[in-house]
This record gives structure tokens, sequence and C-alpha cells, in this order.
């Protein structure tokens, strides 16, 4: 079984909205087990949308729409479906009764136009909307499938979680249950990850092993499937050890796990406290750490030393090492961390200084990037790296990479310890 | 001449990531005059992708493909189009010295299979790619026009935007020179906006005028379209300053500027020096104010106060002030931006506490927000604001506020002085 994923609405077209409903269903499709071979938009108009269920029966067996459900004269996609298929629209005594309430709960006048939305495709089940009024529609005809959805991500997606997706199944006679992990890489490229596990992802179909890289993050999805889900998941666990044993140093969290979430993480379960002096990067280590609630536990308050004056009078960086190394230096980047954990009580200090860009400092390129990192009753270290990206992804990056060499740091003392 | 837009990637199709390239580039294409009438997502299988070829050049003038240009196997775009297009893929040096380039910059060893990226199409124009490795391609065939662009939305928007959309023009003939520009709007919302404009918002059709809300934020974009483009601009000024005469106290900037630019560049033109005490935004103004470059002329560093004892000991609010008021009041914040101005050594302080949520705090409720401002000189305000959303907007939206009132400030003593 197939899928394809027909969006109606010239305003996915002209770009003012994006397509979510197809991201969601995709992903709902993918643990039923069902694969989704192409997605397609088009917009409100019934000759283009009749050209594009044409072109999807031909390859797909189950046909989703989105959007077109609404009250208003360009919503017409269940308008086009029942003349493509031969079917009369009906009113739905449930629909009305539902809209009429809707309407009455909200306090508005019911104007006529809205009565459309309760018709049906003759021989459908209705999906009920809890959350709008136009309902959805499953109908089988031939060896297909055709189910219709609101197009407002709200009401779409209450509806296929509670409604849709059993339907689908009943009607699909799915049997497989569908597992997918995310093994989530930092500190290696898309390239050089593919080159270490190319006989294994080219081996496995079951499961399946699909990288992807984003961010200066890659990713390795499994999926498996199987009658039995425990199965399933065991085969997960094997693909995953086979990984782990070539490139698990780079594996440092699952599914959609940040650095950031890891790190602050490991720092509540060791009850440790950081604190940051951030210059390159100007705030964004402290502003990301307490984006997450329940940060105060592990974070208190940092400096954010931009100009040298600032690394100097208040973070007390010694005048010799501004005027020997520099600010982009190890030596700055030693002293920030250690100062500011002693300024700030803390257990940790974590430090960044570089060259964001566009333009160079100190002689020294853009995208060289110090970063320390101190932890209380272990050596201080300071990693250098030449990031070669534009200013917002230097500093970005080198958020990531602060992130990555402390846990690191962190779990290579949990196993010293 | 009309469009598709073909994006090439399972991981679409799986529901990983949402199709943000078809939004932009249809975005761009209206602006140009041409009209998507398709979306299609493929996966990485030249089969399908060579069938969604077929379809699309017997329905559009202009196909775009997004994606499958990487290093790994799977990336398979340019392969399955020179195939269809009976064209030889060639080594492009230039392309080849940029991928060199960047692991030389990046100092990573390059593997063999990224000399992939450099090949493209024969006879193909090339678009360089300032953002990453694998180039652009523009190639017309018999009555269509190709184009290739890469997956990562990072390097294809500045792609299209640098390069993309020149060779489009000019392949595709256009004469309509297409001029817009967007008016940023700050402390109007958007149905307000709206009435007070919606005779001239109806009456136009060239230039168009189009609302769009976001952030907190409303703007408007004005579009016109004239084959001379001095007389398209001059349309533009004649509805700006339709618009100006209405509403014009509530604009605060053009195109793709933000408060914090237009504050940035108050602040240099008055040679004024800010920092900030941050307690609810963790860093965030403080984060925006340094991704621009050139920031370190007005800002040098600043604290976050995350925590009280970091308020009490190294910004110095009385302890009084934190027991009687609390750190979510008027009297704190105002206590913390005059004192981050002391110890800094700025003309101006800014200081933001409240309580982002989810939890309330010292018994108020989420969104409560002091904004404390102290501009040398002049007396310190605080600005309180009842703000109702999630802990992430409530966080970004106290931020414009902050410049919001900062702008008006200084623009007051301007006015005043």
């Amino acid at each position: 079984m197939n899928a394809e994923i027909i969006a109606v609405g010239s305003e996915l077209l002209l770009g003012q909205i994006v397509n979510t409903n197809a991201r969601f269903l995709s992903q709902q499709l993918a643990e039923l087990g069902i694969n989704v071979y192409f997605h397609t938009v088009v917009g409100d108009n019934p000759d283009r949308l009749k050209s594009a269920i044409d072109i999807a029966e031909k390859r797909s067996d189950i046909i989703i729409f989105t959007g077109g459900l609404g009250p208003t004269k360009d919503d017409l996609t269940k308008e086009t479906i029942a003349r493509h298929l031969g079917k009369q629209l009906v009113m739905d005594d449930m629909a009305l009764a539902g809209i009429e309430l809707y309407f009455k709960r909200t306090n508005r006048i019911m104007t006529e136009n809205n009565r459309k939305q309760a018709l049906i495709l003759e021989g459908s089940q209705v999906l009920p909307n809890d959350y709008g009024m136009a309902p959805g529609m499953v109908l089988e005809k031939g060896k297909q499938i055709y189910i219709l959805l609101p197009g407002p991500p709200k009401e779409m997606e209450p509806m296929f979680l509670q409604y849709g997706n059993r339907a689908l199944s009943a009607k699909a006679g799915l049997h497989d249950k569908i597992v997918s992990r995310v093994l989530r890489f930092f500190g290696i490229g898309e390239a050089a990850l593919e080159t270490e596990i190319i006989d294994l992802i080219d081996a496995q179909s079951n499961p399946t092993i699909a990288p992807l890289a984003g961010d200066g993050e890659v990713t390795l999805r499994l999926t498996a499937k199987h009658t039995d889900e425990a199965v399933a998941l065991s085969m997960l666990d094997k693909v995953e050890n086979q990984i782990r044993q070539r490139v698990g140093q780079y594996i440092y969290g699952y599914d959609n796990s940040s650095l950031l979430e890891e790190l602050t993480k490991l720092l509540k379960d060791k009850r440790l406290t950081i604190t940051a002096a951030e210059s390159l990067t100007g705030g964004l280590f402290q502003q990301e750490i307490t984006s997450m609630s329940g940060a105060s536990s592990v974070f208190k308050g940092g400096i954010v030393c931009y100009a040298n004056e600032i690394k100097q009078h208040i973070l007390q960086v010694k005048q010799e090492t501004l005027e020997n190394h520099g600010a982009v230096s190890e030596q700055c980047a030693k002293e920030l961390a250690e100062n500011a954990a002693r300024i700030f009580g803390t257990d940790i200090g974590i430090s960044f200084t570089g060259v964001a860009g566009p333009d160079e400092l100190e002689g020294k390129p853009v995208g060289t990037v110090y970063i320390g990192i101190t932890v209380k009753g272990r050596p201080t270290i300071v990693e250098k790296m030449s990031l070669g990206g534009t200013r917002a992804a230097n500093r970005s990056r080198a958020v990531k990479f602060g992130c990555y060499f402390l846990i690191k740091n962190l779990r290579e003392s949990q196993n010293a310890g």
C-alpha cells in the first residue's frame, strides 16, 4: 500500500503558508507502515485538481486530500471529487447538528453557506471535526481509498489522530507494526558518517537506515516493521548496536532531543550548576539554556563580555593576557571560564571567544573559536576550532560545540569516576 | 509562463522536515509575476523522480528542483535529470575549487564523494553556493526551463536571491519590473491597521497592499509592476505616503529591518552605549544585539541575572527590594537597569524581569513583564506589560517591546532636544 497526499489551496502556491499538513500526515503514515511516495499541492481550481486526482489514481492506493472543505466559494475539494467519482453529495444530519452546535457555542449567527460544510460524499464514512465545522470523509472506490480532511492543522491533526488513522488502518487491512528511532550525531559530517556505515545502509531493508543533515548535525533514522512490536524494537536495538560499534562516540542523543537538552539533563542529574562568559556568542548560550523551563536549577546567571574592557574589569582577565595573546586566544578562554565560575560561584564555567565575522579580528581569521570549559575538580580545557560559516552560523555552531565538548567532558568524568 | 516546484527528498515524505523551500520559492515567483500551479514532493528514487519530471513537462514551463544535490549516494537529482534530458555531467572547475576551499577553511578532510557535488549538467548556467558546497544550475531545453537548487534552506534561499531570480528573469524574458517594499509596524494590531486603510487596500491593484501579521508585528508589503523600474518605484512612494498620513506613527522601518536594527542605528547615530540586565529574557536581548556585525560600538557587555542571588550580589539590587517587592516588580526593574549602567559604565541600561512561564512566580501570573530603561540625563522609566503567550513568545515579545520603548524614548528626547 502506498499513499499520496494532495493539499488543495492557492495560499500554499502563493507561499502564504507552508504545507505542515503533509509533514504531519507523512509522519503518521510512516508510523502506520504506509509508504508515502508523493506530495502534491494544487490550487483552488477544479480542472487542475481533477488532473492531480487522475495522476494520483495511477500511482497511489491511498489518496489523502487536505483543504478545500470550507464554506466559501473557492472551497471545492469534495465537489470536484464527487463529480470525478460520479457520487452525490448528501446532507449528513450529524455533521449539520455539529455545525449548528458550533455556532450556538461561539454565539455567532450561522449563514447559509455554512450548511454546505455538512454535505458529504454518499457512501463515505464521516470523521467528526472536534475543533471546527467541516467533517472529514473516508471512501473506498475500486482499489483506491480516498480520505478528505480539513485544511487548518488545528482541525486536521486531532481529526486524524482521533478518527482518521483508525479508519485508514481498518480499510487498508494493516497488520505490521512500525517503529522508528532517530540517532543524533555531532562532530561528524554526513558524508564521513555515511562512509563509515555505507555497508550497513546498503545491506538493510528492514530496518532501514536514513541519514539526514542540518544545522551542523546529522541524524540517522532507523525504521523497522514487524507484526510483533517487541520484535520490531529488538531489530532496532540490533542495528543501533552495529552503528554504535563504529561511530558511537559521535552519538549524543535520540529522537527530538538537542545538545542543550542533553546537557541540561546531565547537569540536573549530577546536580551541577553552570555559568557562561560569552564574547563571540553574545548571550546565545545563556539564552538557549534559559529557553527551557526549569533551567533555574542549573543556571543562575552569567556575563556577556563583548568588549575587552568587560573581560578585563568585570571578568578579571589579566591585562597581559589581552596584550600578549589577545581576546581570541586559548589563554583568554581559560581565564574567562575559570573567573566566571569563581565570580558566579558555580561548579562549571564555559566561555566562548572568537571571530564571528564578517571581519577578522586581532589578525585571526573569521571562524576562529576558542571554547573554555572548567569543571570543579578537573583541569580546565580549551578547545580551538575553525568554523567557516556566516556570522550567525559560527555563533550557533560554537554553542553546539560548547555543549558537545561539555557533555563529553562530563560523561568521561562519569566513566572515570 | 507557469512554474512547478519539485522537492526531492525522502526526508520530506517521511515527515522529518517540512517543505519550506516550496513556500519560499512560491513567494519569490509570485513577486516575479510567475504563476505556480503545482508543488510536488518525491523521494530519493530515480524512477519516481523521472515520472514526476514527465508529468511536470506536460503542464509547466518552468520546473524548479530543490534537494538531491549533495554528496551521498541517495542524492541523485542531477544524475536523473541528466539521463532524462540526454545530457552529460561535467566537472565544473570553479565549483570544485569552491568545495576544496570550503574544506580548507573548515579544517576538515575532503572525502572523495564530495567531488561529486562539483559535477554539473553540460550547458547549464552555474549558480554559486555561497553558504555550502553544491552549486545550483539553470538549463533551457525545448520550451522548458529547468532550475536545480540545493535542499538546505540556508544554502538555497541566498542562492536564489543572489543569482537564481536574475537568471530566471533573463531566461523567461520577463519585461515588467516588479518592485516591492515592506513597511514595518509595531504597537498596532493587524485588524486595527487594516481598518484604518481598508479603502486603500480595496482600491489598489497596482501597487498591491498586502498585510501580514507575525511575532507581534504587522507588515504591509507594497508591490508595483511597470516596464520602467523608476515609474514602479514612484508608484510605491505615492501609496506609502497615503499610508503614512494615516498610520505613520506606528511605522518603525522598512523591508527586513527589525526593531533591534533600528535601535542599533539610533544608538550609533547618537554615539550612545548600552548594557542589559536580563532575567526573564535570559540573554535574548544581548544575543540579538550582538547578532549584528558592528555591535561593538554600542554594546560592550551585560549580565544575565536569572537567579535572585545574582541580582543581589552581582547587580546590587537591594535585599529589601527583593523581599518587599519581589524580583518581578517595578522597583527591581529600575534598580537592575540603573545598576547595570553604572557597573558597565554605559549611557543606557535596559532590564527585563518577569514571568516567562509555564508556571507563575511570586504570585504573579505568566506574562507579567517589567522593562526598566535608564538613559543618562533622563529619569528612569519602567514599563509594565501583561503578555499572554507561551514561554518563548513572552521572552521574544518582551525584547521587542524593550526596543520599541527605548526607540520611542530616544526619539522623544531627540524631538525635545
